[in-house]
């Protein structure tokens, strides 16, 4: 900010309504505004204070000399954006900007390779509008539509074909679109049908349970779980059987299906969901390697176990990642054929 | 790099090591490559290959011209930090760049303001050499240490006096450097003096338990925990006391207490460190509104518990963040104190 003042020859004035509103701010956090905040008022002479609804420091709007409009948000990216959406848009808006607008729908895949994908769509990867452009990030592979309209509701009527038809070649493997996430998901098909689930966690060690209530009335379907890091923990508290544990050891198929069945009769819930696997980067042997990831489903009619292979490259914390996501999308996938 | 090329009127080239590296890595993992991934294959006429040691698209360093040398690198951010610091920077040294280094120390603090800090310690916000500078980010207030030097070497020791400087103003609220979190230094804390944890988590679902197990031999202290989103857990599997809830509530010193005692004695560990709060958006009343968190650990010498009020616009995510942080801290500087 005080750069580009200096570059405009225009000298720093402090604003009034911006310190009455850091000490406000200040106030209801039972905090006293320090010297340094003062600095946050200092704003170059001519220019609009963008009002920042969550933080202290303002952006500004300032016009230096005429067809060049300088816009500064605050550096914290939440505070960023809601000033973005709140004040800067309507703002552009209010000069006419945006007539034509882009918009854009996001649809979300698991457990689909992003090229095998974009084999199964290639036919809608060369369309002039809507376009269809492939995205991959944390094992997700994402399918953004973008539409050109005059308004919203054009650009949704342009997208809502194209979208049905991925939707159709993808089947069970587009999990959602937007803020969806494979928790919200699960968490929804458990609510409509009134179901319940638990979780037991070795090596995510509560990661999913993070993942589950990530999402604001999870409590409606998620009741708990137990993270059973250590074996005692496995065997008091879920009742995995000591003998198992020291015949198959606790990254195995059995071991998984004893933790789920266990977290679902301890919790008395519809599902139990459990993992158990060697995140590295030590803990594998050659026959039970880093990556290797056992899910656990145990349900009315009974319990199974999914074994999976994660590249020991991808390192401690994405294949636990992975591990929670594919237990979710396991559950998902589950519920989605019905029991 | 299609784009580029065209620029730079070179026609692109299927090169056949990257064909075989490619084919290899996907053998690895029991896929076959796919038409698509063929298309990593093509790099410009000219071009040298910047091989890619965890995926499959391989970057290049290119010299279209005099004076112009262009790097590409794969757009997953994993890989391509590894290829930047496993290729391109030997590549970049080889050719006689960073005779002079810049190299940095990062401290981490919590429970402190930015501002407060770096009032404390204004004194070295404007030396020449090395530089500080203060950094914010959820929470986390951190000092970037910076020396430009000949060598690494030189680097620390022009670093060393500041950050023991820093380090003795800041005391306990300096958590640790770089690398470090609040999960890793309480892990190294319990491991140091052979103690052990367990956890209860209400509002935060199981993020303490991810915390923690995302340090590597976190199995040496930290044995699991129980997951209490529901009422019936805290009661049935941790021995919290039902008329106390009913009294007093699910978010209250004495149910985070009971739940911290309750963990600590059912997975017999030195320390139960347990988190009941309103993460919002809502379930928050006037006695109790959102961001109302209560931390209770559970000791050899009795329990205690803490209470945070954390502001509802930060939001659901970032109060859970600040919540598992805050209880870490609250163990880590009871740990500092010794008992």
């Amino acid at each position: 900010m005080r750069n580009h003042c200096r570059f405009f020859g225009s000298p720093l004035i402090e604003r009034a309504e911006i310190i009455e509103d850091i000490t406000a701010k200040y106030a209801t956090r039972n905090r006293v505004m320090s010297a340094s905040n003062r600095k946050q008022a200092l704003i170059p002479d001519g220019a609009d204070i963008l009002p920042n609804p969550t933080g202290t420091a303002p952006g500004i709007i300032w016009q230096p000399r005429s067809n060049l409009t300088i816009f500064t948000f605050p550096g914290v990216p939440s505070e960023m954006r809601r000033m973005w959406e709140e004040t800067a848009v309507p703002y552009l808006k209010g000069q006419g900007w945006g007539k034509q607008i882009i918009y854009s729908r996001m649809l979300r895949f698991w457990n689909v390779p992003e090229s095998t994908l974009a084999e199964k769509v290639s036919a809608y990867l060369n369309l002039p509008n809507p376009t269809v452009a492939p995205y991959a990030s944390k094992g997700e592979v994402k399918l953004r539509i973008s539409a050109k309209a005059s308004s919203e509701t054009e650009a949704q009527r342009l997208i809502a074909p194209v979208e049905k038809q991925i939707k159709e070649i993808a089947g069970f493997d587009c999990f959602g679109a937007d803020g969806d996430t494979l928790a919200s998901v699960v968490g929804e098909l458990l609510r409509k049908s009134g179901q319940t689930l638990s979780v037991a966690e070795s090596c995510t060690g509560g990661t999913l349970g993070g993942m589950l209530t990530d999402t604001s009335g999870s409590s409606d379907y998620f009741w708990g779980g137990v993270i059973c890091y250590d074996n005692s923990v496995k065997i008091g508290m879920l009742g995995v059987n000591q003998k198992d544990l020291g015949k198959y050891g606790a990254v195995s198929a059995i071991v998984a299906e004893q933790m789920a069945v266990g977290v679902k009769k301890q919790l008395a819930t519809t599902w139990g969901l459990s993992i158990t696997g060697i995140a590295g980067p030590t803990g594998g042997t050659e026959t039970k390697p880093v990556g290797l990831v056992y899910v656990g489903l145990a349900g009315v009619s009974g319990v199974e176990s999914f074994e999976f292979h994660f590249n020991p490259v991808r390192g401690r914390s994405l294949i636990r990642h992975f591990s929670a996501c594919h237990a979710l999308d396991s559950l998902r996938r589950r519920l989605l054929k019905g029991e």
